[in-house]
């Protein structure tokens, strides 16, 4: 929405250089919080800290600090005592306030809940700091609005009313029964056409979609886009309600889990982004580099104990690199493939003999149009006296590679799922590299082979 | 949330194949739309087909319809005319519609558009049609509460309840002036803590974050994901309210453009997944398998022109690999920062220079590394004669082509973006090829050199 321009950045630059408070103050006054969050990202830590401690509203303070990026709240929460941070988690949300407490260092975790006044705050995220990161628990929030099913809809408006002071939004009106246990919801259109119902336990929808605490967060994202929610209802395992998790928290959650893929794919080892300082971004890419540099070394290796071949013909030298470009290129495809498939729902686990087999009729199909393409270029483009040899050599090992790259492909990241570990880990240059050195090793096999017929 | 099992879909398959009516209904009644629709993916057209005319309430049909995959969707409105489709438009929502108008042939919709009943959701539809599916008002459906500004509350909520009967959900309550231009939004919470103000534009949010039916969606999603939305208004260039996007959309949008990305980073050209045919995949996948054919094509012919080389050096052709692999694995990191910095906004176009710039020195580090790692590895295993010229000539050529690759690798898919062709086509393969190809070029001409040197 709001865009900041060159002219806008050095004019507010200005003012902070020339500590310039009332201007600075009504610079900033009209900005939504993540507005002020992304300027922050145009000025440097000592314009920034000055800027944030201008802002009056301590909400918006708590807000703005909440909407930066993790390294840059680090920066700013390092300028601060625990009773600051104490009292700036007394003003976020649950869910936002166990985020912020778990990126502090250990030590400091105690010292900074000390300090938060309002103890129910305190007990909810003590409570809320137990779960697993990755699960439901640890992406809710206690803030909602809860009802009991007895209750006439003028009691419930009531009831609503006295809850909704503590809430910023509101998205659903949840149901219990006396034991707290998830009964239902109540639309917001329900209220509005149901004004005067005597229980509202006769007008609220049944069984809506809820998952359990220790539900891994891919399930829940899956379930929101599946469902279409704007939140979810978390219980425990008999059923009590216990918190909410925000469609807002799983776009987010959607929107890292692609990034992290799509990184790992292209062989990026930790979440960077192009703003990173050059050492972060040089940490986070040269692994993968040095890992392709030993695949490099091996594929020396190999090709030195293939001199005797290439010294008798050297045309078989020269497609080297085509063939494991090639088993490279199809193992990424595959991979990809069921990455995503794991990734979005669509494809189960439990169908891994099944998506292998497919995979293997499309490889056969692939492997059948590359191998006659490349025959027929290479049979009709080298020297009468080398052409068996090379063209036999280089199609059938392109065949075979084919074949082994996307089946391996396949099968690496489905076997990573089933170990529990981020299968997008075997995309991108563990594949590659690997489809590169077989490769090679096909390519040598089958050039002697041919050469020990057609000599 | 609904999983289900292998015996599950058998039960239900064996129920169709005895053409058991009451038991299927019965088994279909109590499920979500979205659960239907998951589970017609495990059964054959003629099976989906007659469970689909099992479900006796018709908006639930009209959902699951919505819910299928496009393909899956095509297959079974094949077997309906267009009267059938037009009943079921008038029960969707405006989006989901125009979504599904888009899907047929171009010669059915104008007869499909005559079939609907409701005039005003037909008229609705017609002006939806007319944005490009990649705005906002592409993504926009016209359901959403819209009252006056002078409205006091008691009658804000009379029209609301009026207006509520058409609706599914409602997120937000939007205010208009008299000549419907947006000045505001009613948070539910207002609603509730202010039951009796005289007139609502005393409690509405002013001001609220909208967007123009021209605005891309990307940058859409970047607004949804940055201020937390479930829903946002759509305004003309004059200010007046036209539709409304809901989260949900955005969700799904955010999820097929990184799937997207991923898919052209892995080298697949067009929307496939797991399940979909040998021959679909096959038809995704071979476009750059080929493309990557004949950059080993090329480099073999840059090799044949290096058999001199060669022959002098046979040391020298064992390290064709690593120079082409390292400089794919180089150019495929950087640009995947580029094209996920332009996704996510956090990389902006004028920035350009400064990111070539960072992305330099990131290369020169990586280049530095990767160079000294190598050049000690061949300098203290190769045979003296050698070992000069082969560690210079791979280790200079390590140098240029990371540095080249990085830049490269940065360079154009920022071009790409700047044409306002997808960046992310520039990533994977194409990177990939065509640094393969230079690198071998750079180390053709450092190893003629160096063995001018060294002999």
């Amino acid at each position: 929405m709001k865009e900041f321009t060159e002219t806008d950045i050095e004019r507010i630059g200005e003012l902070i250089d020339s500590q310039n408070q009332e201007a600075a103050q009504q610079e900033v006054a009209e900005l939504h919080a993540a507005d002020i969050a992304e300027l922050f990202q145009s000025l440097n830590l000592r314009q920034a800290e000055w800027l944030f401690n201008l802002i009056e509203d301590k909400e918006k303070k708590a807000d703005v600090l909440m909407e930066l990026d993790e390294d840059d709240r680090k920066k700013l929460l390092e300028g601060m005592d625990p009773e600051q941070i104490g009292h700036f988690i007394d003003l976020l949300d649950t869910d936002d306030a166990v985020d912020l407490i778990q990126e502090l260092d250990e030590e400091d975790r105690d010292e900074v809940i000390q300090h938060i006044d309002d103890v129910e705050q305190a007990g909810d995220i003590v409570d809320l700091l137990q779960y697993d990161e990755d699960t439901a628990g640890g992406l809710m929030g206690t803030e909602m609005i809860v009802v009991n099913e007895n209750l006439s809809m003028p009691d419930c408006l009531r009831e609503m009313r006295r809850q909704a002071e503590e809430l910023d939004d509101i998205y659903y009106v949840y149901v219990v029964d006396d034991d707290n246990r998830l009964r239902g919801v109540l639309p917001l259109k329900k209220m509005i056409t149901h004004p005067s119902v005597s229980k509202i336990k006769h007008v609220m929808e049944e069984l809506p979609v809820s998952v359990r605490t220790d539900s891994p967060i891919d399930e829940v994202a899956i379930d929101f886009e599946k469902y279409d929610l704007v939140a979810m209802p978390v219980i425990d395992s008999i059923g009590r309600l216990v918190g909410q998790i925000t469609v807002d928290d799983v776009m987010d959650e959607v929107r890292e889990q692609s990034e992290r893929d799509y990184q790992l794919a292209s062989g990026i080892s930790s979440d960077v982004d192009a703003s990173d300082s050059v050492f972060a971004q040089t940490k986070a890419r040269i692994p993968w580099l040095l890992i392709g540099i030993i695949g490099g070394i091996v594929n020396s290796i190999i090709l030195g104990g293939f001199e005797a071949q290439i010294a008798a013909v050297t045309a078989l030298a020269i497609f080297i690199p085509l063939i494991g470009g090639t088993g490279g290129n199809v193992g990424v495809q595959a991979s990809a493939i069921v990455v995503q498939g794991l990734a979005n729902g669509r494809l189960d686990i439990k169908n891994a003999v099944g998506q292998i087999g497919r995979e293997s009729l499309v490889a056969i199909m692939n492997a059948v149009v590359i191998s006659t393409v490349v025959f027929l270029y290479i049979f009709f483009t080298q020297p009468t006296g080398v052409k068996y040899t090379v063209s036999f050599a280089v199609a059938a090992s392109l065949f075979a590679v084919v074949i082994f790259a996307t089946v391996f492909g396949t099968f690496v990241p489905l076997t990573l799922e089933r170990l529990k570990i981020n299968p997008a880990l075997a995309t991108g240059p563990f594949i590659q590299i690997t489809n590169d050195v077989v490769g090679l090793l096909i390519y040598v096999g089958m050039s002697t082979w041919m050469l020990s017929i057609f000599g």
